[in-house]
């Protein structure tokens, strides 16, 4: 039980990969009408202009009064198959209603 | 010379767009070695990732103590040839030292 409310309490991000933009608008419609009061938006790399997508059409098009309550960029180190460390960049976007 | 203030005030302002990251964050330091107090970057579409690229270069690399001031994302309408009319997101992140 106490292992289900932290999995919930986490549950509200949306990693945005590389899949079709509308998978990952419609993971954000369920959480909110889940009954969720904030989703954050999550990526890294080149997938980042597809969170900032993934926000816009929320905003846009699907729910009314949606605000980017937050936008945060970072730097994460991975590293290679090879060993190698490279940096790569990364953005939250905290979506709430205003 | 008031055009030439007025053009000095839009200045802090770069377009990141399809070139090599290094050639915008060469840019942005060049605003600031001319004595800017805030870089605007601003991209969008595809460039959003690499325009977040650019503000985590500089901050961890270059310029001591610069800091994400404000991140604000929008969506723009294009036209295209054929008389299409698509949304594109956009991004700014205006960077100046804390």
């Amino acid at each position: 039980m106490a292992e289900n409310q932290k999995k919930n309490a986490a549950d509200n991000a949306v990693f945005v990969g590389t899949k079709p933009v509308m998978n990952y608008v419609l993971a954000a419609i369920t959480q909110f009408n889940q009954g969720g009061k904030e989703v954050v938006l999550k990526a890294r790399g080149k997938a980042i202009s597809r969170a900032v997508d993934v926000a816009e059409i929320l905003r846009n098009r699907f729910i009314q009064g949606l605000v980017p309550k937050s936008i945060s960029i970072g730097t994460e180190e991975l590293q290679t198959e090879s060993g190698e460390k490279i940096n790569v960049s990364t953005i939250e976007i905290v979506l709430g209603k205003s």
